[in-house]
């Protein structure tokens, strides 16, 4: 038994933080306000009898002991940083949901066998410093600590310093962290759950992804006096591999995603042909072939359409991931736990990175996903009913009280 | 007869001031850089014997007596300030060949009829402070000097607060400036004279510009969980609008052009499909009514494609001027000076707008171009050859002579 209503306060005093006029949430991942939600949320975990340990990037562990000290914690956990127009749930769900199933078990006098750890990952995002899941990345080896550390947000300012600043660089070591299992509670930030009125997201895994930069080299000159014929103009041709990323997708079809999110237009002048353009690109796909398929298509699209105009394209790899598989046990005790509680579910693929992919590549892991309105999440009017939050966080506490014992 | 040696001394000079490491200026209005290539210009003049005074918008007047006080000045000038990544000759050439003008005069002890003013212009490139023209444009009338004094850069700084604090916010009233002819000479920014080997451009006028600012408004939602079908990608959306606003360039053929110089996107986060994304737009034709037809093209398509894609587009008017014409009477002065002197010339429309187009509106006005190196401008290695640049202050001189008496 949780308590819904408590764990709907919680989320919403959580959402004061940081809240935009929009009704969404700005809390950049170790921004001041960062700090403000972590100081709260490790408050409350504190109250609730845990112990807080935070390691060398930042990652946050609230442990509640179990009977049997020697055994591995079993985890749960998620994220507090939003996007920079971000909503008020995603990762924030999961990280309460299992604040929720820690108070519950005090509540009850639930005792577990295995040690339980809520844990909160640094920087899950990837819109303040990019890539994403950098936390969980550093905690099961993917990146280096140094490497980390030394990632810059936009204006310049590294990871690492804002990490002191805010003080959250711990002392705890990031790697060789002993889990036995981890469950992250996620909204599914898609629309397949809503539309179908189901309740509870079995989540087997997550597609692939492939991050790149392109950088297209033009000349630039004036806008007025140079002929149309003369032009090597940047951005007309970065239109045209933007419209290019757009088709692959489309063209591919099935789950098939691709993005362009963020642009930068050199000298950015009115007047000024651009000499120069960035963008970023993100392809995804659940199916591992076609997703190598994109791959190739966008090499070959994108240098074809540089090539006839006469511009320079470097397109360079960013970050990427391949179809993650999660553990069938914990999956298994996700499904039993909605069957038994006579929740509508089905089984569903992520389409979102999560700190769980990385954390599968060392720990049996599995997510639960919860329905959110219209489908929509990194938008400030992302939004989920508290009833789907309780079954979700209902969920959350079997599964862990099944691998705790 | 001047002294094409000292004119181009006088230019390396003043490209000290603001030099980048490729070659070009970033003296951008109201800098502190342009407040020290204004000094520097201030004290030429001054060693010149002219007279210096600064109105309320900041645009200079140096003024070298004629025998006959009551007659309206005989004026040249041009622009100090440059494009973020301008050329050393764009607007200062015209400015220097002026100085050069007065100064062989004395040399010479020319006395004229009228009196001789040389003009720097204030914010002509529009890069800093946008639209172009402004400190011409409020002493014709075109803009009220409130209007102007108001307007902000990127960074949210207003222009009338720059214009004090770097000291050029001078006293004399902007407007009502007595103007008998302005002749301003410029290099051409585009390829014509260079490709037909010819010395000196008589220019006859300025094609017309139409400046425009588009707002592409779609729905902001996670780059992964989106299944394509349910995106409202302004960036997608936009790219094929940068595309059509080429293509009506391309397909309305001649002189026309069309040019995006500025992109913004929101929230301009890598796994966010965009939002929201502003972009400028010029477009350009010598022919008046083939320019409404590019206006109507550009109204119609945008639309059409915003409307496809269930996006919303705001479209407005930001700045434009007709296609302009120079006085006769003056551009025979400059012809029958490049007849006389045996230079190569042709007439030439100008593909930039200049002050001289605003100037035009209230004073008999002429331009005078010399090519510059494949015919490249608003780019570092914009170049000209130091003859061209005699050559071209020549002609000023002898046109400036038949006005001035
Ligand atoms: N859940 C989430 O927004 N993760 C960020 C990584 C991604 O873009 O998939
Ligand atoms: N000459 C020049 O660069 N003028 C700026 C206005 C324009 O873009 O035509």
């Amino acid at each position: 038994r949780i308590d819904g209503d408590r764990l709907w306060r919680t989320l919403m005093d959580l959402a004061k933080i940081g809240a935009t006029p929009k009704g969404g949430l700005c809390r950049l991942a170790l921004s001041d306000l960062d700090k403000e939600g972590r100081d709260l949320f490790v408050r409350w975990c504190e109250e609730a009898g845990c112990t807080v340990t935070v390691d060398e990037v930042g990652n946050i562990f609230a442990r509640r002991p179990g009977r049997n000290p020697d055994r591995p914690a079993v985890c749960m956990g998620s994220h507090l940083d939003t996007q920079p127009t971000g909503g008020r749930f995603d990762g924030i769900y999961g990280v309460l949901a299992g604040l929720e199933v820690v108070r519950s078990f005090n509540d009850q006098g639930i005792e577990t066998d295995a040690p339980i750890e809520l844990i909160v990952w640094t920087n899950e995002e990837g819109a303040r410093f990019s890539p994403p899941m950098l936390g969980s990345g550093v905690a099961m080896g993917v990146f280096t600590l140094d490497h980390v550390l030394d990632i810059r947000d936009n204006d310049g300012i590294r990871l690492g310093d804002e990490l002191a600043r805010i003080g959250y660089k711990g002392s705890v070591p990031v790697t060789g962290h002993a889990m036995g299992a981890y469950f992250e509670a996620h909204i599914e930030q898609g629309p397949v759950l809503e539309s179908e009125n189901i309740e509870i997201g079995v989540v087997t895994g997550a597609q692939g992804q492939r991050w790149y930069e392109a950088t297209v080299t033009g000349r630039e000159s004036h806008a007025g006096p140079t002929p149309m014929r003369l032009r090597r103009d940047a951005l007309a041709g970065a239109a045209v591999m933007m419209e290019a990323v757009e088709a692959i997708a489309l063209e591919v079809g099935g789950d098939a995603c691709s993005t362009i999110g963020r642009v930068q237009v050199h000298p950015d002048s009115r007047n000024v042909i651009p000499g120069r353009i960035w963008f970023t690109i993100d392809l995804r796909n659940p199916d591992s072939d076609a997703l190598a398929r994109m791959d190739a298509m966008l090499r070959e699209r994108l240098a074809a359409i540089a090539d006839k105009r006469g511009l320079t394209l470097e397109l360079t790899d960013f970050w990427a991931f391949p179809t993650t598989l999660f553990a069938p046990e914990l999956v298994g005790h996700v499904r039993r736990s909605a069957e038994q509680r006579g929740l509508s579910h089905r089984d569903i693929v992520s389409g979102a990175g999560h700190d769980a992919v990385y954390v599968a590549r060392k720990v049996p892991t599995a997510m639960i996903f919860i329905p959110c309105e219209g489908g929509l999440s990194h938008n400030e009017a992302e939004n989920i009913k508290p009833e789907h939050a309780a079954s979700g966080c209902a969920v959350l506490a079997d599964a862990v009280l099944a691998a705790a014992g």
